[in-house]
């Protein structure tokens, strides 16, 4: 089920993209405009406001003692991350997770991102200890697993220079750039970085999450109505990459 | 249990507050810098994020149609409040509410917010419909529900002037200001809008909400070690009235 | 939400209280009939049975060695207290809590009891124990809470002598009265210790906790419909504080 | 797993009965003291304090419209009863169930209670009503669940008078009389009605329900540590039928 | 609530039953076909297939260091099991307890296959270990229980030899034989081993399980309609004594 | 998380797999005995136990009237998965979800599941019903969600040949074939069909969803530990392609 976003969109929903663009005008291999506010939040390490678009997704990081059971005396560290989305994010206000039942596709999410971010971090050079990773929509849009792992990278880079330079770690723990980004198939249109609108309107629908040394983490793809063929999936790798190479400069002016 | 806030504050906690003034330099009357900004989500009718010096809310309004079952069909509205904290708002990350039990603190919390803000509404105006207002800590510093019922007021008369502007409602529904503030004896000194360091430190604490025309909708105090006299009492309520004259007049600014 | 109590009451509700009097008889500043039923049950330290006018609330205490976390290894005591309704209580059955969702009423009610018996012990006599605080309704006309704290201050003093005398405990820890009654504006008129029909047509209601030396421990008070001038407030102290006496009263009788 | 009750009981589990009798002097057919305190909630149509010996347990009983969804449109009524345990009940206090797992000894018993009491009750007579028994017991000292049930029956008899009295039914629903005991084998020697102490001590405990027409509605017997011949089945239920003819008596004087 | 099983079965339950015989054939006392299929998971020390006519229960057996808190440290073992409907297995598709709320019948079930199987254990030669007994029905035709503890115990007693022939275990811990079986009373008829149909229909439907040396382990009759003499009680004795005669034959064929 | 299996399995893992080939003898793109038992269960349209090596898995399909309230009115179908692990399926009894939290893997599995499968079936010929499909592990050693798609696409075409031979249903709803298999780098080496041994090995490790028309459904690859190439992925769809043809083939054949 997606989810839905600022206000206008949906209403055009319902119009067909046309053959002959996107809605709001970007080329197929284009990003919606990119934005990393970093220490937003003056009392943690690291906090980024990550947005892609109109997605905005608050990225924090806080460091614990200790590791989970099945690391324990191993003198290497852990990171996990939890997502969320806040009741007013969306068009339709979503109720919150209270009733102890975190809803499936945040299940996901927050598994995905975690197991994208544990790739950029060495756990040996971090000692015994836990990152956490909260990421947070304050507005939905589309994309907002790629705004938020592209995102809390930044805030993991601020979070170990923050600790090294205020003398609570001593080793850099960050190994390498991580970055993700969505790619679909809008019409018969291959495109980068699908808004909601898009998102809604996709037959296929892929998420890459890939190092700066140009190898993958996570290719996740779903035909949602449809299939896709292995031609298409090629053309898809390719969107994607460009619009990762290009997040990667982002990360690294951030 | 209080929650903690921005870094440093911790520490000084143990040193004793002199007498000669405030930690942070403010008069006992004087509250903290107060800034609502507006609108900041676009996809909502209102939306703010209010701060109270470190700390700060976001106070979203959303409006669904129906009522709750006990109200159904007697033409008249309502409003539910929720309230939550980031797990990055606070010095130490607070564990999200999805093991299906909220925690006291934010049920009671929540529970004042609705009661205090339903003050403002003239449900028969709103007609069957329910305005929901979530208030979430992005970074908690003392007065989070304070901070929560006063920017959610803005937030709310955004909402009704949108809603009217867009064709959505045809009546004015805020029928009149409520806004918060705490107040507490801190040593032996009565002080308004108390940061977390001083609500720590203070025996009596005690949140304040009050309509313009200068009547009471909520007074809780808590003596949370010793107790306090009808005279000290006399003296807290002076200095909340002070304060919500000034938080008055900002709301009206914003 | 109120909750219901004896039968007839509910019928009556829609009679509006003449402005000569108080539907039952009593003056503005008198409580209804009061009794503490004292060891109704003969395997714990302390159990009173306290009933104002028709409410009925059963009072239990319970002593368990050791404390919550957060006071380990300190040498002092903790006091925690759990209300609770019988399902046959109120008018129209009480379904019970058990859908792990604990309603905010009664978790409102049970940090209040807590929070006004702590101020009753001192915590250091009574060592590194929990003492555990059982208020549950059989039958609930108004004024819930209010009973329950004054009658659990009478089961705690129990407890203690109980203890002491059978060798378990060597020091005293009870350290001062307690006591709680509430007062409200119905109609237009301020009176003292409401009972169901009356806290349901209160405009104002307020729960006053207060120990024998004529301090306040908690002041809540609610404006449910409209909102209540300073002069209203010190009006309602002032009734509080005669009910109050005479609890404390009553309490030195039991 | 057994609870516990009145203090001192427990002391004495160590001290092996003796062969010559039971630990209070009563003959092996013997009943403790029956009593059932009717009416002590003035706003219910039936409410019981039940008590076998110290074991007392509150019976309640509320009306409501409507069945549940497998009875609705035949015309039928239907009964349905919960138990609860208060926190204070037991030597060791028990905490509520309010974590959303009611424990398994708990829905046994409130399951059995509603199979016993829906064989006294002519559900066509009814019509679509459900009778909610509520059965709480406030101090447990073995026998609760037999306690409940014959008590409940004396309040659900109240129930029906009562609402034939108001005019609220019309029609008799209580067909016949049930109560239950329980029997088991301490040490070797079968006996009526354990105490919590006896309970603890047996090696087969077993539970009987009876109408007053001299047939089973339930046999429950367990063998907790052993196993028990045929023979011994023969004794315990004469044993049982004996208290159950003095409790069926007992009924029908309350 | 009884569950359903095999499809054509439930078209039937309207045809009464004549008086001449059972719908399927057999006499008043005679099992269904019975069959245990051993070690068909390889990586368990027990597991077994067992089936009572179209009734299959899949038994498995699990062994884990470590006893429940209340065995610490004295020596011996435990036993638990759990008891669990696949979805698929009923006409009409049972939702799985996820929820957080495991059903009564199931809590039930699982309470009395545990206790009917701790009667097989001598928990002292099992040391401190913990048996899991795992029961899932495949397929539901009346008397999952029983055939549940018929199997287990036939897998029990597998993963006893399998634990000391692989070196795991070097005593023998299965200390008798036992196994259960249901009779009921179907029309007037006194009847051995009900399906589904009989069961639904039965008016007296009694659970036995008994040991190899022919006491009793459990007794549970419950009368859904009606209610049932002690004559009748001694026939439905009788039949199950004759079953479960022929039940321990078939385990020690296994 | 990866799970276990049978027994022996997990001893070798910590033996290297030697460069000359997979600890089972399989060339690398040879999948592993597969095997669908169809209509094991009697009552059902279909029930398929699918077996890829000693990986077991209990497909079934049930079908209800109705569908999820979205589609309501709209004259389509629907067709939901849900995913379990019996707790004996794996080396280490696994606990079952009944704590009201279902982990996230299984979250994962199931909604995986379930989207594959949608692609097979024409919505609008199945009306509106909704298809309940239920995986079972009884077994698991690797590729449980593969085998589960794979023989739930086999079960699914039973069901609907039964529904209609029964005259429940007129329409053909089945669409298309759709198949799944594991994919993943072992060592160095791309490798089909992975069992639980070489899974917990796999430095990555891919799930492809595929219809027999050739074109993808899902795209799922995870790098566990390192990244991998997009050579490497070409290489790993070559070998899944490979492996669907011939489960396609076998699905056809079953």
């Amino acid at each position: 089920m997606k989810r839905t976003a600022a206000g206008r969109a949906r209403a055009k929903v319902a119009v067909p993209a046309k053959a002959e663009g996107r809605r709001d005008g970007r080329a197929p291999d284009e990003l919606r405009p990119v934005a990393f506010r970093r220490n937003i939040l003056a009392h943690l390490p690291g906090s980024v406001l990550s947005a892609f678009g109109r997605t905005q997704v608050l990225c924090t990081v806080c460091v614990e003692d200790g590791v989970p059971d099945f690391l324990r005396g191993k003198g290497q560290g852990w990171l996990t991350a939890e997502y969320g989305m806040l009741p007013g994010s969306t068009n339709r206000r979503k109720p919150r997770d209270r009733a102890g039942k975190v809803d499936g596709r945040t299940v996901e999410i927050q598994r995905l991102i975690g197991r994208a971010l544990r790739q950029a971090v060495d756990m040996s050079a971090l000692g015994e200890r836990t990152l956490w990773i909260d990421c947070d929509v304050l507005q939905a849009d589309g994309g907002t697993r790629t705004a938020a792992i592209t995102g809390a990278w930044v805030a993991l880079r601020d979070a170990q220079d923050r600790l090294i330079r205020d003398g609570k770690l001593f080793k850099r723990f960050v190994s390498q750039q991580v970055a993700a980004v969505s790619v679909g198939i809008v019409g018969s249109r291959p495109s980068l970085d699908l808004d909601y609108g898009e998102d809604v309107a996709a037959g296929t629908d892929m998420n890459l999450v890939m190092t700066s040394r140009g190898q993958f983490v996570e290719i996740q793809g779903t035909a949602e109505h449809g299939a896709f063929s292995e031609k298409q999936l090629h053309e898809l790798l390719r969107l994607g990459r460009k619009g990762l190479e290009r997040l990667f400069e982002l990360q690294r002016k951030a």
